[in-house]
């Protein structure tokens, strides 16, 4: 096997949303949905007379690493393959990627900016309208290359529970729930608030896709701190919540039921199911932890789904793991992107596996848990890393500069940037 | 070699202070010590006014595990080894362990209570005066046996620096301090403000005992969690200082200082340095992120000392670390600990490493860093796990039931124990 044979899907993306979103709403909604306006040059999103601070996040994707930053402000700054789908689909090629799950960026991984709307009629509405956007539209745009995710209004069960079905209809294979409710404001998993929500999804076998920060945050540990050491323990902050769905009554009551802890890494995860089985052995006389007749380890490999960028570690580790639920990501256009290398720095982390195990971590596994096969689509000769290259020679993938980054208009100032600096990025008054 | 063979000096265990902790004050601080009320049964220090909600923390061993818990309130429900030095070197011996760094209890493992108090004046005399006695009386008692820590003023740069050099001629081998200031409310490491402390440190080559919980916390995912997924977290949880240390300029400046990560495990630290060294090729452009000539995995490699009790997985993955600088800990007597099975569970870890490893992790590396050889003073032959056993027959181990244990009033009860159950623990009121 080489580099060139290997079939890539990736379970974590993002997409930008491109000024045009919300262009087709029902006339009733024109004035409430989300618009773009520009100020001072900067592009935002508005939506109910607030101003969202990033139309982007973080989508650097082709810019040259002097300018990586979290400050994206207008559409002129980012690369197209990151709001238009026939782009994306192109540097998805350039990359050697057959087909990916992608999430929101203005509305929210998993939509919290209905959740938090006063009119929440209409935002209801809108969240219902941005899924048939993201459905119908973008992945609708390019048949086998998109795999179709959903967003529910969490705010309200019976209505998280009726759209669920009705994306399930829609041929959506995944929702983006937050992590942790809790953190949100929101009733915890232990609650049961949320079982008829699960029951769906494990009914119409829709992945739990839980992106890092949607709700437990890896903290900032202090405000000088640089920013490159919340950058280094962002995924592993997932580890609080991969706990606390281990811990909780969910996959007892819903065993058919997946949970995708997307961007979590892998390296660390063998450390914490020993810790956890030390934990169950050691402390379980006088916590009562009850894991359905299973030991912790066997629930966590039975139904969460570790997905990851690079790690070689993981990778030289995966006899400590389930091959059969750890799968691959991109993340692009997210800066710990690789793109347009992955597939490169994927093969440097696995071509010492056999190939039957390289399969199952770059397509499939994400293939049967997710319940889309690109290559029924577009054939199998089709979607190996050669051949969509081969392809995709005409994509200019060099590194295009003053697009913006950190702190262009400082230029010569070289000191560490912090988290401060970051964070005073998604602090923005209308 | 053998498991009796092993010489273990453990640099993670903790002291309970005793009701007469305090006794000796002089005549003017008599009022303003912390003293021992009881009230109800239970037992609690008070301090000016405060009632503070746990003698012990979680000082449950030698009880059966369905005892276990974060409750003890009185000290007839403890093990005396947690209070009294000439019992606990009894317990150690019983365990095998020859030496033991101990962190206090009710003033905080890193000195907190004296932080918060309202008599600064006061706080600095019994801050002082609880030094000499956890020096002199606690770690005197038995020469050879407890490695001397110390505790600082924090609220005062100076007095801190003044009180880190009194208690390096006192013979102090390790201060023990947050390990996040910021997350407390003091100046971060960035700031400069304590580096007039890191440079006595580093003359007197007192060694950083960061303990995990001391600033940041891990976190609970929310009140009806169950309290097992904050256990198996909560070691982990110190990645977010360990990235904030290793991105401070601290060990540039002071590259002869040492942190070491008391409690925090090792099973996830390739996974981490294997982030921090793709985060520092990724982003370093941008960020401006300056080791000093280094990369940041040879910064961590001889700076931070990585701690654990039992960690197959790590010690698997051995040759991703340094062997130089991963050192063992008993954690007596707190629930994570296995006393006195210490000994056994840890040679399971280790025995497939070479002798030179195992005696470096069992103790050539904490007597080096901490510049304390009990073997100089015991004799080499009496230091070993077999001759410390074999001296403590007369020890009785057996655990005993009855002592208190989580919940034992509601007794039949078997609900999961939640993070709420046990934070209610330590919110009480006079």
């Amino acid at each position: 096997m080489e580099m060139r044979d290997m079939i890539l899907v990736s379970l974590d993306d993002h997409l930008v949303e491109p000024p045009s979103t919300f262009a087709d709403v029902p006339v009733g909604l024109k004035d409430l949905a989300p618009k773009i306006i520009t100020k001072d040059g900067a592009e935002s999103w508005v939506y109910e007379g607030r101003l969202l601070p990033n139309i982007a996040l973080n989508a650097v994707v082709g810019r040259p690493p002097e300018e990586f930053g979290f400050e994206p402000t207008a559409y002129s700054q980012l690369r197209e393959g990151t709001f238009n789908p026939d782009k994306r689909v192109e540097d998805m090629d350039a990359d050697g990627v057959c087909a990916s799950v992608c999430f929101p960026s203005a509305v929210g991984p998993a939509g919290q900016l209905f959740a938090d709307a006063t009119d929440k009629k209409a935002a209801l509405a809108l969240l219902q309208y941005y899924n048939d956007w993201l459905i119908d539209s973008w992945c609708g745009s390019n048949p086998g290359r998109f795999i179709p995710l959903g967003i529910v209004p969490v705010w309200d069960i019976d209505l998280a529970v009726a759209e669920a079905k009705r994306i399930a209809k829609k041929g959506a294979r995944t929702i983006s729930l937050h992590d942790n409710f809790s953190a949100k404001g929101l009733p915890s998993i232990h609650s049961g608030y949320w079982d008829p929500l699960f029951a769906v999804m494990e009914e119409e076998r829709m992945v739990i896709s839980a992106h890092i920060g949607t709700g437990n945050q890896a903290p900032h540990a202090s405000p000088e701190t640089p920013i490159d050491a919340w950058i280094t323990t962002m995924p592993m902050s997932i580890a609080v919540a991969a706990a606390d769905w281990l811990y909780s009554p969910i996959f007892k009551k819903f065993p058919n039921l997946k949970i995708a802890l997307a961007e979590g890494g892998v390296g660390w995860v063998p450390y914490l199911l020993e810790r956890v089985e030390f934990t169950y052995k050691h402390h379980r006389a006088w916590t009562h932890a009850d894991f359905g007749g299973k030991t912790p380890s066997e629930l966590f490999f039975s139904n969460f789904i570790t997905c990851f960028i690079s790690d070689d570690f993981g990778m030289k580790n995966i006899d400590f793991l389930n091959p059969d639920m750890i799968c691959w990501e991109c993340d692009y256009p997210h800066s710990d992107s690789v793109w347009p290398r992955s597939a490169n720095a994927l093969w440097d982390s696995v071509k010492h596996l056999d190939k039957e195990t390289i399969d199952k971590i770059t397509h499939l596994n994400t293939i049967r848990e997710f319940r889309y096969d690109p290559r029924e689509i577009l054939g199998r000769e089709n979607c190996t890393v050669g051949a969509l290259k081969d392809r995709s020679k005409h994509v200019d993938t060099a590194p295009v500069a003053g697009r913006g980054g950190f702190n262009p208009k400082e230029g010569a100032e070289k000191r560490p940037v912090t988290s401060a600096d970051v964070m005073k990025l998604f602090t923005v008054a209308l």
